[in-house]
């Protein structure tokens, strides 16, 4: 399907719920950057995703890669896009300009990467890969390091990879075999295999740059006997030229169930070798650095699965005609009313339009305090600390809950086709394909909601939950007169009081039975979520009202932007009666504990 | 994956919880099936299903069908497993013996269906598209008819198809367009195209049965101007032997999300020779023998998706190990924990479980209705007019709500697998991909959940649901007196009590506004699936109790039966207290009305 970039709505976020303008303003790395070029960006960005990368979408799929002894061959035309791509800058946008980057802040990054990923996940995994080994070698490696390889990543002429994966140890990466042996020269020689590396081998870069986890002889049992390592597809000459090829090879890929465009590689390490980054067996340590990065990027996906889910299913329920509507005719033309008159099919598109808006507001807000991270710099009484303590509560939250409620909305999309949705040629089928990933890579929704409420929440015991619900009580105090807002003011509260009750009987549940907190978790993060998304989207509607005001007599036509405000304050008032009753089955949830859950002895799974 | 029969768990609901013995004895067509006779019946099943159909799933799934010249080949393998098929008289188990058929009541045909479709779903489209051709014939067919037709399809000689969908017409069949002209001999040339025709070509067998709806010159226009027509891919001459080529061909088959190696077909009808079955212009009346059929098929799909999702995904569970559990090191051997001991792992593994085997004893249930129905013969004080009630009433509920509970097991299946999940070759995805379909067609979730509610609930005011509500209380007031039963009677009655209460308001809003009806089914289906699964577990953990009562000091082995019935009652109390919280969505969404869904103007959903 054509994917269409939703400019209207990204710059609503960015300008007039997020004011980016006056956030860059603030931050001096950023000053420069006006509304009007951040739309230019934008623009060009769109541009590019809807005409070169959407099309290639479905060619991604249909063909996948092909592996040819030891050799990955891209779909037809990635190789041309990949060029074009580097050319207009894209794989450098958040890049420091002295190793070749743009020097963008990493919430216009994130815009255009919503934009190119969303035309084309599968694609955007190649560039989308190099950012991991990019932000490693930037915050951990030698001064030699970043010289030898950052301009290329940067420039996209090279690419990257994250080694973690082995056949035995994903989510559990302190049981990783690979070895690394130091050599005479200082360098090691790396021996092991990794798999489910993406982007591990192909055609489109003339070197690979892989930053691979790996074990020290001697090296302590488990997570704190890991060590990171620099380990290259053809090793570089002191002149910066190519030289031999490394002893790493990809033996080969996998068939997966989407994203097939993108290789997902087993490498063998044979003896490889490789470059000692960041300090001995502090390698998972440095790799957090990474993760943040790679779970925002994933929540990408699930906020880009929402918008094609809708754009799918809007297209074809206002074209699409089947019975009439329970209320009476309504197309009188027609000899069947078309099927968005039906309320379940109206039900299914709005979810997917609040997942895919709320979604977008959570990745933009949550980006800005990256800004302020990578500027190093607060604002407006938020100092560094701050931000990165919401950065760590909003993470796992948007990682898991924007790619779990992305693949229920690529569903939505499906089935709001009917028959139809489950067939190639519509593409609403990919996109659930596509998306099924996202909530298993770079760490399950159940490790998300691990990270959440046991290390963010309950670690900081409380303090990075009460950041934000101190926020979200700024705003309902801004608003406690304003009659508009009531309706979302009050629910808020509630949910709000329970989020901090829930999390309290929680930390009395840890003491006595850590399971009580584990089978509580994901039904937490869930509720975390719907919470987070409510409150943004009480503050979308409390600008949709401020912009509604303006419009005078005559001027509120629904098809322009009285429209676009107004269906705003629809949508969160659908987000408001129809999505968040579901947080009650979460609290019900949380509060049966985990007798249920445990009490089965392991022998009577039988199978 | 390998598939294994689930045997003990189908004897416990046949045998020991629906008392199948005492059954059949009492539905004189069946008496001489004692548990023995049956149970040989089902152990051939499973060995066709674990050692035939099971191995060529996965290759069904990678090969797909191949479409050659308007020819349609199978996956290797196909065709020699569906010669095994019918030699075993798997084609014709509930069919009858005047044809062929073997006679057995469709109680036991479904469990033998559920295993071979639960080993490979795609094949078992083949012979099961049969089903719906048979039944149309038999209700509606001339005894020329079904002298013709029936012995060859009972056989599997022949396989039939329905031909209901045109590209503009699904879940509303009244705008179908294709068109039935009278020929001179009394037959009619029947024109048109039909998409989605699931073994509408395939080179299984030498002859096709298709039964096509089409429109007669003049008639009414929408569902009471349809009917059905016998269209034979060869005609059949006076002797029973094949004729010419009738005019229909297939024109492509669709590529899809999954299902692969089921062949769905467009089916191009050029002046076909077609043969009136059943009233002119009744098309659709005599239709509805068939989509109960074929509705109950679907569901099985459901419970088979769960099924495999638990199966897989316990073994992996008690296999893979990843970090320790939170309460403390569990498997001292390792260097991890099994993450079965992760509460997490286990909700997902229990809900799989709770829902399989729920599902099953669902089907099994509403099977014994059937065979009343078919018998023309009740039992106990039920008459044939309320088991066909009861029919229609848990007809909606089982198809929708056990798809959409099995495509949810399938994705937990492939959640537990964590990013292996995603990989082809385990089969969890495959499941998901197979099952996802099973949503759609047969009329879609939300399709089913206006006949539930509009249809069969509202259309009987109330007469359908308390028929079932009377069966659940007398359970309960059967149970009043047991301890063990509280836990379960206390919730189930306090459901049953809302369900009514919500009935009756809806009942009410239909009266004002027909949307809030419109866009509370889909909420209504579920909760009615969850109550209808809570009695049948509630009743599973009663005989499990009983039961487990006959036990000794020293026979109480979790291994053997003992823990077999402990597990039911454990799994009762998971899905009490784990999965019926849920329904406090359901009803809250119920009560939220349709305001906010039906608000926005269809100009302001923009792409």
């Amino acid at each position: 399907m054509q994917y269409v970039a939703p400019l209207r709505d990204m710059q609503f976020v960015m300008h007039e719920l997020l004011d980016s303008q006056a956030h860059y303003q603030r931050l001096p790395a950023y000053q420069e950057l006006d509304n009007q070029t951040v739309n230019s960006y934008l623009q060009a960005a769109a541009d590019f995703a809807e005409t070169v990368l959407s099309p290639l979408n479905s060619v991604g799929d249909k063909e996948g890669c092909r592996f040819v002894d030891g050799q990955v061959f891209t779909p037809t035309g990635f190789k041309q896009a990949y060029q074009s791509y580097c050319e207009l800058g894209f794989t450098a946008l958040a890049a420091s300009p002295t190793y070749g980057g743009l020097g963008l802040p990493s919430s216009l990054a994130k815009a255009i990467d919503e934009m190119t990923g969303a035309a084309n996940w599968a694609f955007s995994m190649y560039p989308g890969l190099s950012h991991g080994a990019i932000a490693t070698i930037e915050h951990h490696g030698t001064q030699a390091q970043k010289d030898t390889y950052l301009q290329h990543l940067n420039t996209g002429a090279w690419s990257g990879t994250m080694c973690l994966t082995e056949s035995q140890a994903g989510s559990d990466l302190g049981i990783i075999k690979t070895r690394a042996t130091p050599n005479a020269d200082g360098s090691y020689a790396i021996t092991g295999q990794k798999i489910f590396i993406s982007a591990g081998e192909h055609d489109l870069t003339e070197n690979i740059i892989h930053i691979v986890l790996a074990r020290l002889p001697d090296a302590p049992a488990g997570t704190k006997g890991i060590s990171l390592f620099i380990v290259p597809k053809f090793l570089v000459n002191d002149d910066g030229s190519l030289g031999e090829r490394n002893a790493v090879s990809c033996g080969s890929i996998e068939h997966k169930m989407g994203i097939k465009a993108s290789a997902t590689c087993v490498l063998n390490f044979d003896g490889a070798t490789g470059y000692l980054i960041g300090p001995e067996n502090r390698g998972l340590n440095c790799m957090f650095t990474f993760m943040n990065v790679a779970r925002i990027g994933t929540a990408i996906q699930g906020l880009a699965a929402s918008e094609l889910a809708f754009q799918g299913a809007i297209r074809y329920a206002k074209d699409r005609t089947a019975m009439r509507a329970m209320t009476g005719v309504k197309d009188t033309d027609k000899a069947a009313d078309r099927i968005i008159h039906h309320p379940a099919v109206r039900e299914m598109v709005l979810t997917t339009k609040a997942f895919a808006e709320g979604g977008r507001a959570l990745i933009y807000f949550l980006s800005q305090y990256v800004d302020m991270i990578e500027a190093g710099q607060g604002i407006d009484g938020i100092d560094v600390k701050f931000a990165d303590e919401m950065l760590s509560l909003l993470t796992p939250i948007a990682k898991a809950f924007l790619t779990e409620t992305g693949f229920e909305s690529a569903n939505h999309g499906v089935q709001v086709y009917g028959g139809h949705g489950y067939i190639s040629e519509w593409g609403m089928e990919q996109n659930v394909r596509d998306t099924r990933i996202a909530c298993l890579y770079e760490g399950t929704t159940e490790i998300q909601a691990i990270d959440l409420l046991v290390r963010k929440v309950l670690g900081s015991k409380g303090q990075l939950l009460a950041n934000f619900t101190t926020l979200i009580d700024e705003f309902c105090a801004k608003y406690a007169d304003d009659d508009n807002l009531q309706q979302f003011i009050t629910p808020l509260q509630a949910l709000v009081k329970t989020w901090l009750n829930l999390t309290q009987s929680l930390a009395v549940a840890a003491a006595s039975n850590a399971d009580d907190v584990g089978a509580a978790a994901v039904d937490y993060l869930y509720y975390s979520g719907y919470v987070t998304l409510a409150y943004l989207w009480a503050r979308q509607a409390a600008v949709a009202y401020q912009k509604l005001a303006a419009f005078g007599d005559g001027e509120q036509s629904l098809q322009g932007d009285f429209g676009f405000y107004d269906a705003k304050i629809k949508t969160a008032q659908f987000y408001f009666g129809r999505i968040l009753p579901r947080t009650q089955t979460h609290v019900a949830r949380i509060k049966a504990g985990s007798a249920t859950v445990m009490a089965m002895d392991i022998e009577q799974f039988i199978y």
